[in-house]
């Protein structure tokens, strides 16, 4: 393993960095005691920095249009393509063709499972497009932690595929249980509820404030695109099939996604196996806390709330058993552990850190 | 049937005006068409109605302190508790004695299957409290409608368990299933969220705005005192039992309730049988309006906004079938058909008129 | 005085009814008892009235696209615009031409005063586009109520320019005071807050959820296109010229304005002229309710809450006097007085009615 | 001056720790490199820090209950009261007596101008009491920065008064311009809004979620107790007698506080005399950010946006000269300018740091 404390820094970039998610991965970079250099690529040529971040960031975020990306790619180790997945499809070739590691942030490329026919069907169907690369979905590898540390990085210019902000919640609470044989696969059922900055920074009338304060939107019910990638995630890691029931809210809140995942214990299994099997999936991972919900009414809120998570890398998981059934709820920063600070973990396996280099001390606000 | 066309006009109270749901009870029993008269008690001897109310409303309701209530009581029809349960509990009895019907929003009479015995357990393990009247569970009934309107009205003065909020959005989703064999009674998954006001307006730590904002949270999981309430409401009118798994959630809301329920269907059963139970089920009775959930975003959305139902006294019932999984919403204005205008559709039935008389007209904001 | 006790009742048109104006002015109309028949024009062909509005009031709006406007328009008695500036521009002098009264919602008409070059240069420097059609700057009135009751209507169709949100608010509680000599014309500052829909419907980056929650965004400071407004206003019915400091806000709440507005007594004037100036100038109309601020922490708040107004067609405003100083806070639902139901106030002068006629039982939710 | 980087290091109790600001205080305390231990003292033995903090933030904060406070009194170099004005008043004389440095939160130690009659008739009309320890009003220091860096410590144990959050963030705009006779002192005019943690974690009514959402209540309109805080500054600093118009206002936001503030340039002066005067106050101290209000509407946007400071120890201070007219910006966030880490700025100079030690690097979230 590198370690940056040899004194190794890295350069990289980040397109698309005007987005939400963009400006959570330029401040996780930045802060990164690993990387020397980063350079945002904005569509937007009057993009100003200092109008996004605080000072002292802004100062050390080099930015630079999308036209130069050709001059600086040879100067990065690697790129981020914090776009949406028509413009990581277009990048995303080029780049590795120019020999620079990308993570992208979109789902341009989650979903490799089964042969170049199935990936199409599978494509057209959720995403509604048809792929304009399948090749890539061979080479690219679905990056959700703590399991992807596992595999080891290939030779060459890797592409990965930073995984969905509702299959890394899901996933984080379903995929220890389901390794363990600790509940029914069959019995899964998700209610998950996400806060607005999830659907990024474009504008849309059905995102305006107007539209989402006061409410609590269902959308995309049983539809949403990240089912698929749970599925092929459950069956990679697990070896199981599963089609929970899903439907996906948008909370007026503007940071945070909380997902309230219900499921029965399978025979013999209990809340101590509950509790065995995360901790087991998460040993030498900081970056998940696990608990069983306490009993008293301000307790029992106090840990599920929120602001635990929202400004911060990690993720919580908070589980009752009650009877044969199985309360979930699994909480994460959409923006961070959903999107910009997993890639960053994502990064750091890349260059042979541990995953949570330069990410424990993201804290949130209370 | 009497009918307030024929001239026929009451005389009201209200217990607990100054709450939220006393507030909205003022507010439609003021705007009923067969009422004369609503005198409103307040705990609080500096009450003004003008403070809550539009001052045209604040005019007509009459305002008495709670010490009046005795002098008050013979010159009234029928008297509304919007009271917590343990003020109920005290206020119930007399008011009986006294000869007056009473309408209780509290949870105070609610749960009243099962034989004495059954009944104090039941209080004290969901309510944490010695029920001190159980004999007037013997004579109170659960007054949910539809269902309720087919039980004719008894002699004397009668007791009224207006059902709650969370129980009234569930029941009217799964009940017409229950009832025509529709889903598999076991497996049912039931993810509510209850907007802010549904707690009332007692002072209280994590009702806060600083608390509630920004956050969705799980609260009385699986130990909500509305689970045996709907439990016992599905054996009366299906004469099944059933478990569902059941999480409630604090929104970052004002009004508004939308109960998320997971099922799957029954064998041979379809989209269609699911319409026909529902038409059948509320065939006559307009507070309900139910339709499949559109295909296409926009109108998903609109289909299952909140703000179809604030300010309304009816329900929407959203559903889609996928595959042998039902996905079903429930939305309810909280403090409306979830409190204040389903005890009106009480007040209805107790004097011989239809269940919406005076109740069309409450119109929501957009 | 025609009357519609008489039993005459009336056509109208709305343009641009899907937009959040739009629908309150589609929902004022259908509740109007003179009006007879409502039709809304949607430039979204797609457009279904029941995605936005309660179902008995989606069956009575007749829906057409704006391609059949010209058939329509000679069967309407009214056209309402609600519509942007740019669209009315575009509408108006056909619609007066086919010979129909028309209330423009936006700001293209209401800047009528001085001579067409000044007329030009003002709609230059505050709209940023040259007025295509200047002439009707001429015949234009400024529809602000009450004051505009007093002028006679014109003979054959009228343009009428529905005043500005933020205008109607600040006007209400400034005209009263210069009229009367109350408050030194050059010691005004106005402090004005909007909820968001004040925005419209239209996607625009700054206005998502996301960035709109948990600010409170200054914009266009001392720079408001209202402000000229204002200006020509109380020239118009004080002879006073006022150039006041301005800075309007966009709050994270959806419905409902305030402006607070600071001002010194004049010379010999007290809280007593305050509360005569206002009971002289809103005297036999309904829509304003005047009150001075009362001194405890919860009356004050009671006094001055945004929810005594939003949903409603009337205005609020409270006053403090604190030595010389004036103290204003003038509420009203930006959509509604602030919009719509001033532009049915205006409707109804033109159709001979009380101004108030058919808004009285608009009413707020708490 | 003492310096850190010399490796001397202290320790600080802070009571009041589970209030917003205690909290804050606790995390801006556990990272400062100048402070060894940090021991928190709450009024409620159950409380449980990983309830409110971060796992590795809660584990390095020592708890005691406030009855072990004078064991632990003498340990501690500084003890920070945030508290009510009520308690603080009990504590700080003993504090005091056991040789310790106070830092006051609260209010009761802020006013401390004139002699000892004036200032009991000043507590007694603006904190509604009969201050208790007069001698001590005599001692305590007003701590506002950057002015107070300018005097020097006195012997032996200090007593701070921090100062408010309104004041804090009116101060830092209005007294480099008043200094500097930028601005005529008869003109201000004060339009303060504040997020709702600024009332404090205590239950009350008004503070609930139902009741702040949707609504932006003015309160305290001319008569909030800070009003003289901020004069008794002003002629502390500036020699000036100010008045003001002042009304704050309640925002439905959880943190940040804006105050827009109006004044009229005195004669002579114009832009360049603002910017000099803002130069030349916050020369050397980095917490304050000063700019000219941009012109362009996204720009305009950004500069005044909470979100620039909520999280931050920071103050944004942004203006703009319209003519004769200057309006002003001022943004904090209310709980930590506003409080907590203006009490570590205080507690900073006591001990020979910079004010600004251990705060640069706390970061708000976007």
């Amino acid at each position: 393993m590198h370690n940056y404390e040899s004194g190794k820094r890295w350069s990289v970039g980040i397109i698309g960095v005007r987005g939400y998610s963009g400006l959570e991965l330029a401040r996780c970079l930045l802060a990164h005691p690993a990387i020397e250099k980063v350079v945002g690529f904005a569509h937007d040529a009057a993009f100003a920095a200092t109008d996004y971040l605080p000072v002292d960031e802004a100062r050390r975020l080099d930015i630079a249009s999308l036209t130069a990306l050709h001059d600086y790619a040879p100067q990065c180790q690697a790129l981020f393509l914090a776009t949406p997945a028509e413009v990581s499809l277009e990048w995303a070739p080029r780049l590795l063709a120019a020999g620079v590691h990308v993570i992208d942030v979109s789902g341009a490329f989650r979903l490799v499972a089964g042969d170049a026919a199935q990936q199409r069907a599978i494509y057209r169907q959720w995403y509604g497009f048809e792929h304009p690369c399948p090749q890539l979905l061979e080479v690219a590898q679905y990056g959700l932690f703590p399991w992807i540390a596992q595999t080891p990085v290939g030779d060459g210019p890797q592409l990965i595929a930073n995984p969905g902000c509702y299959a890394t919640a899901i996933l984080l609470a379903l995929l220890p249980l389901l390794q363990h044989g600790v509940i029914d696969p069959d019995s899964i059922v998700i209610d998950a509820k996400s806060g607005a900055s999830g659907a990024g920074r474009r504008a849309a009338e059905h995102l305006l404030f107007t539209e989402v304060d006061g409410d609590c939107l269902p959308y995309r019910v049983g539809r949403h695109q990240h089912l698929p990638e749970i599925r092929q995630a459950v069956q990679r890691w697990s070896g199981i099939d599963v089609a929970p029931a899903m439907a996906t809210h948008l909370l007026p809140v503007r940071r945070g996604m909380l997902a309230s995942i219900y499921a029965r214990l399978a025979p013999a299994q209990d809340a101590e196996a509950v509790a065995r099997a995360f901790a087991n999936a998460f040993e030498g991972y900081p970056l998940v806390a696990c608990e069983a919900l306490p009993a008293s009414g301000r307790a029992e809120s106090f840990a599920v709330s929120l602001r635990r998570v929202v400004g911060t890398a990690g993720a919580r998981i908070v589980y009752r058993v009650d009877g044969r059934r199985l309360y979930l709820f699994s909480l994460i920063d959409n923006l961070l552990k959903g999107a910009a600070s997993q890639a960053v973990e994502n990064f750091n396996r890349l260059f042979g850190l541990a995953p949570e280099s330069g990410l424990l001390d993201r804290k949130g606000t209370l």
